[in-house]
């Protein structure tokens, strides 16, 4: 199945992939996922929201189990995150079919929309919409680089933006929901194991921080006429790093926007977005709020997730199940956090990365743990639809 | 005229322009150049590096006078940079036609191509071309944000990239070049003055900073373990600035690239833009000597300008033609500034600005100061070219 999609959006100067959602990329692994969903004759169904759902069998009648991900990335991201929990529901799903397992329960294959955020900011923003914790009318006015809305992209893309919004219907759908994805970070490497279960998701979120200052001519202003945001900037940058320290928390700024990004210019105005993330919420807060005051920037929150604890049951139902594998906290966030917030029984499955490194073209899995992966999760599948 | 350009790749949103050079906004405002010379009987010519000459009178027979700027723009920048040369070069030529003068050397308006740099990154393109200052194989390999380098996107624009270079024919054509923009500063605000003569061209260039880390996940790399740019470049744009105070010169980095410029990834590069320039040549290589020095950062330098002093008996003929116009020294490169210092006599006449902000939508010249300066460059025209 890769070869069918790994040339798609990929930047063959970097190797790094660029599958914002809606974007062209991103609209051909979709329809790959259809056609893949029905050479295996299943059914899929578009939500609201536009995230994918492939079904063996009828949600209507009970709700089924459901295993995925997502398939957009982060802008130069690595082939894995995402399509691998994807591929493998697709590959755990014919691993049990090879075997002539017959579920008991419905079997849903998922496939999450822009769960990267990439294009507009905010992250699973399919889930969060779905769940109703993402307000749709904050989210049809989103924009991206271009100044397009969400809602423009969407009416683009033939969808109509008003239909976005919590949808009753396909949560009735998901009697749990398990997602199998790259590690991004090296624990299963310390701990020799191929493949791990998640435990919790820490709390994490995103702030805009706008700084403002006058554009003007980097030649001809005094020094001391300027207001160069620029300068501003720079200081938080170091300052949210020194806290994040003190705080025992992980603080990025890793997206900046600036314009009008002359050379020659002074700049009017610096867009960066603050990552701030840790065990603690209560010390994740403390230090937003710090750097908030310190930079004297306008400071928008964009995104927040609690901490999410994975249903302590299903997690060793699953570690069990799948010989024994590691369980692990997690600084990432993920759809299956999203749903699990929202009440959805959820679980992960992480794969090992030799490096750690993802949301780069570094990012790497080996095939052997790969299918490691496939078959623990088709044994957790298998568990959880019965036979 | 500006009634035909204003709208001419303005974004509506901010009243800024984005007119990149040879895009779809510079191609029509080259069209717009050529049927307003067409329109007064003038014989418009390409030269092998893209800048236009619509002449009255043929130069070939003997060297002419020169007026015109240029009409490509920083992004997001004013009305007026660039344009308000061009358009007052068309009206000095009606008035001195309204008052039957015929001129007895020929008379060119130039437009030259990519002053601003905006695309590629190296300004005044087009005169560094001519005069040979730039390499032509350099030139065509630069690249644009799109990756795409400048043979293509001449190549698409259907001119051959081969003819880039000096270009002796073009050169032989111009006797004197006279420039006239809109000051970007507040000296004729403080001389109470509507029009001014530049003495000289601060010595300025323009650095690329590439700061290297590790492009990584920004909720699961724990801090010891990143290699974040962002942390460099934040100490070297303050460290610039404070060099910048200390030396007497002003530094600035108005742009910036950040890779892959994703909220939730630590950047695996930042490039940033330095631009220095002072009165002393010698302090601004030592500034930029010094920032390099501290950043750790790949440094490549893209351009420079030593000091440009223009003719002085050229500028004090000019003042007192112009009405004993005052004369100032700028910090702005122009094309006017590569032909001086290529041995092309030259001079610069500046209208006035209110508020001296340039290189933005707030850029301004009250209409009365315009017509003053087209007044100027008319009486400088007329005694330039003899009755």
């Amino acid at each position: 199945m890769w070869g069918a999609i790994e040339h798609l959006g990929r930047d063959d100067r970097t190797g790094g992939y660029l599958r914002d959602a809606w974007s062209p990329a991103d609209l051909e692994l979709r329809l790959w996922f259809e056609q893949e969903a029905a050479g295996r004759g299943l059914d899929t169904r578009q939500d609201r929201n536009g995230n994918l759902w492939a079904w063996w069998g009828d949600p209507s009648a009970s709700p089924g189990v459901v295993t995925g991900s997502h398939l957009d990335s982060v802008r130069q991201g690595g082939a894995f995150d995402g399509p691998l929990g994807v591929v493998s529901a697709f590959a755990a799903l014919d691993l049990l079919r090879a075997g002539d397992f017959r579920p008991a329960r419905p079997l849903g294959i998922a496939c999450f929309t822009d769960e990267e955020g990439a294009r507009f900011g905010v992250p699973c923003i399919g889930s969060r919409l779905l769940t109703g914790v993402l307000d749709p009318g904050r989210a049809r006015a989103l924009t991206d680089d271009e100044g397009d809305s969400l809602a423009e992209v969407l009416r683009r893309a033939g969808r109509d933006p008003e239909e976005l919004g919590r949808d009753e219907e396909t949560l009735r759908h998901i009697g749990v929901f398990v997602e199998l994805h790259v590690e991004q970070g090296r624990d299963l490497v310390h701990r020799d194991a191929p493949v791990g279960v998640a435990s919790a998701i820490w709390p994490h979120g995103r702030w805009r921080f706008d700084f403002h200052g006058q554009a003007n001519h980097a030649g001809t202003t005094r020094l001391a006429d300027r207001d160069d945001p620029m300068l501003p900037f720079a200081r938080t940058v170091l300052h949210a790093r020194q806290a994040a320290e003190r705080g025992g928390v992980v603080a990025t700024f890793g997206r900046t926007r600036v314009s009008p990004n002359n050379a020659n210019a002074v700049p009017g105005l610096v867009s960066a977005w603050l990552d701030a993330r840790g065990g603690d919420e209560d010390a994740v807060r403390a230090l937003v709020a710090e750097v908030a005051e310190f930079s004297g920037a306008e400071v928008t929150a964009e995104s927040w997730t609690p901490l999410v604890d994975f249903d302590a049951a299903l997690r060793e139902r699953i570690a069990a199940v799948a010989g024994g594998a590691p369980v692990l906290v997690t600084g990432a966030g993920h759809d299956a956090g999203i749903l699990a917030s929202a009440g959805v029984p959820g679980a992960m499955v992480f794969v090992r990365n030799p490096t750690g490194i993802s949301h780069s073209p570094e990012e790497h899995a080996e095939r052997a743990d790969c299918h490691a992966g496939v078959a623990a999760l088709a044994a957790v599948l298998e568990d959880l639809c019965g036979s």
